[in-house]
């Protein structure tokens, strides 16, 4: 017999979605919501390293660091939420993402290239090259975003 | 002058609750959802492994590893949006976050420390010491939520 081991509610709240018997059996509102998570995370961790490679903050090698290792992860956590079980899940999703999926999974490779060579120029002492991965990773983000998410 | 990098509709989504002077000063209700954020994935990268430990779903090693490092990244999220601004966003977070800080941060002390002793365990090949570690992770998931979050 298996010992219960989490309290009733939060067994709750982690068994939404998933099945007993096949926990890959994700609810499609539930992926939805979980890549919209990260997606909102990206926004928390990128945010401020935006500003900075713009100037409109100071910038501080430990912060970009430390969001990049972030980053890092969260790049890995969006994309099989995009599961086409999600294709009729209301969300800012445009149609290319279920019908080009090639060419979305590139735009995905880009993100993590552009994520990894953050991380490693966030390792060093230059800054502008710092600044420039930044904003090499931005473009990223915004070249997907104008082929596969609607204009908010 | 700046080059403009990112897409006007993304500096929107990545401006949103970011001050152009100071980005720490990011809006209340952006915070409780960038928590909420890291919560659901928490969820969706913990909720396999408990089924795991609790031997509802096979017990895949790599799956483990793998969840245990983006935990590891996810774990360090939450914490600063509890941010007393946020003390009047209506979220399920109950009064004792904000009143009893010295305890809300033991019990993300102890859930940092299980998720390290979760990710060491999952590099080895001892598949029962890496069950325990979830099972005590997620006694630190539940103990939090017992003391800090309304019941759903």
């Amino acid at each position: 017999m298996n010992k219960i081991f989490i309290s009733a509610g939060l067994a709750l709240t982690l068994g939404a979605g998933y099945s007993l018997t096949a926990f890959s059996q994700v609810k499609p509102e539930v992926m939805v919501k979980q890549r919209q998570s990260a997606m909102a995370l990206q926004g928390k961790y990128f945010g401020p390293l935006a500003l900075m490679a713009q100037g409109k903050a100071p910038f501080k090698a430990d912060v970009v660091a430390y969001n990049a290792s972030l980053l890092d992860a969260l790049s890995r956590m969006p994309w099989d939420g995009f599961d086409a079980s999600t294709k009729d899940v209301k969300s800012a999703a445009l149609p290319a993402v279920f019908a080009d999926t090639a060419k979305f999974k590139d735009a995905q490779d880009q993100f993590h290239g552009a994520v990894g060579k953050l991380v490693a120029a966030s390792k060093g002492s230059d800054e502008g090259a710092t600044k420039a991965a930044i904003g090499a990773l931005g473009k990223t983000c915004g070249g997907c975003h104008d082929n596969f998410r609607q204009k908010p």
